[in-house]
């Protein structure tokens, strides 16, 4: 069985065909029992009891799905909250909502830093229950940014590669990482970051797991990869340190040992989930 | 051994921390063995060795890397050809020239349909070395798209689904595909649009393996899946048709009997790269 990341899961029924049916979008959106997501300061709100909350539809500008048979939408955002506003209280959600969260925020957020075409400089407007944006002057159409990102670890001699970005809290370590490239496959992409930040040459790549990472669209894409050998180059501008770990050190931090050598990422991180797939 | 679909490969050396050293960028530009990628109709030209034409660099505007010490660049282009026309001359490519050939497709046809800002709408300016646009007006930056699509082979008892669109050359049959969506895992996308375009539910889904498609900026991510029945109701919207083939009849197709009761995909497609691998 392939690892559950947090935000994976199937979330809403998305409906994609009404989408392109305005009449039936409108019928859903005046349905009684049609609902938007409550926010507040720029981020879905999240309930004590870790679940999304949902009012009355008043604004129906975004179409997440069905529920159910329950229409479900969400009001366009002038401004979405910033990621560590994000990150403080995320890991509070019920896993089963967390992939509703990640759509709703992604897409109201792509809504937000695009109201213009990029082909022409004029206002676009939203379409298809908000899953396009359409330019009434040049008539291009644009969607929803994903943006793929690879995110890994590199064993050597049962040894695994661990790194700190400089934002990261005191004595954390996780995954590399780095967004995958025009022209790039998901293998050239690790190969390359691998040897951007930390200097090691690979010979394997093996997918493991993916995940919706909403800060702002991103897709992580988990991997493992064999490294051909263990000196480091670390790359100075992107992390503040690289090294080798023992599964010992790596079995200490997972279990919370406070003499482990590091702080793993959060249960949220796909590089959780890399870790303890890696060690199982 | 993962297969190779076309497009895949390294490409050049990114050497992406030069980009963000203008200095550095200058001085490649400037030197005598930079080289300049030769287009025409919107296209990088393919020579009758297969290969792609370079002359001295006159327009250095989007660093495409290094090959070797040669420091390589690609000029803007005001609009990049269509799809139809790059279709019938890409699979002269040598398998080698053909990331180098995504990336800068993707790269220059990103620039052409992206000149303004999409956050406020004035014009953005090309930046390290291509690889980003910079509004001066609001500051907000801009990377080049990479759109990830799923593209599977649902299999049910040995056989396998195919289906065809409507702009396939006459009995084409091939995986059936979609792009992921804000809030998805590549599993989740996989399992939507099996059962929106041939109404499958599955049960499993294996990563195979990937491709740079630059028609264009997609990332294809080439999987299996286990279907739960075999009862199919095919979206027409989307697909002239969709049915079951047995592995004797994919065996006629891909060794090009001409009983063989469907065309398979050409080999510049990653959905040929899955047929094989299911093969073998």
């Amino acid at each position: 069985m392939p690892p559950d990341p947090f935000f994976s899961g199937n979330g809403l029924d998305r409906a994609d065909l009404v989408r392109s049916d305005p009449a039936a979008l409108a019928m859903l959106a005046g349905r009684d029992d049609a609902l938007e997501l409550v926010w507040a300061d720029g981020l879905p709100v999240i309930g004590d009891d870790g679940r999304l909350q949902w009012q009355a539809a008043v604004r129906p500008e975004l179409f997440l799905g069905l529920d159910g048979d329950s229409p479900r939408f969400c009001a366009q955002q002038r401004q979405v909250g910033d990621v560590r506003a994000a990150f403080a209280t995320v890991g509070l959600l019920e896993p089963a909502e967390a992939p509703i969260y990640a759509a709703a925020l992604s897409l109201a957020g792509w809504h937000s830093r695009h109201g213009f075409c990029a082909n022409c400089g004029q206002a676009s407007e939203a379409v298809r229950g908000g899953w396009s944006r359409h330019c009434p002057a040049c008539s291009a159409e644009h969607f929803p940014r994903v943006d793929p990102v690879v995110i890994m670890l590199a064993e050597h001699d049962g040894d695994l590669l661990l790194g700190r970005q400089p934002h990261y809290p005191p004595n954390r370590y996780s995954a590399l990482a780095g967004f995958v490239e025009v022209g790039e496959t998901l293998e050239a992409a690790v190969a390359r970051e691998l040897f951007e930040e930390a200097g090691i040459r690979i010979a394997e790549v093996t997918y493991v797991a993916s995940q919706p990472w909403p800060f702002p669209s991103s897709l992580m894409i988990g991997c493992t990869a064999r490294s051909l050998g263990r000196d480091l180059t670390v790359d100075k501008t992107e992390l503040d340190d690289a090294r080798w770990f023992t599964r010992v050190e790596v079995v200490a931090a997972l279990s919370g040992d406070p003499d482990a050598p590091f702080l793993p990422p959060p249960k949220t991180a796909i590089a959780r989930t890399l870790l303890e797939h890696w060690l199982a």
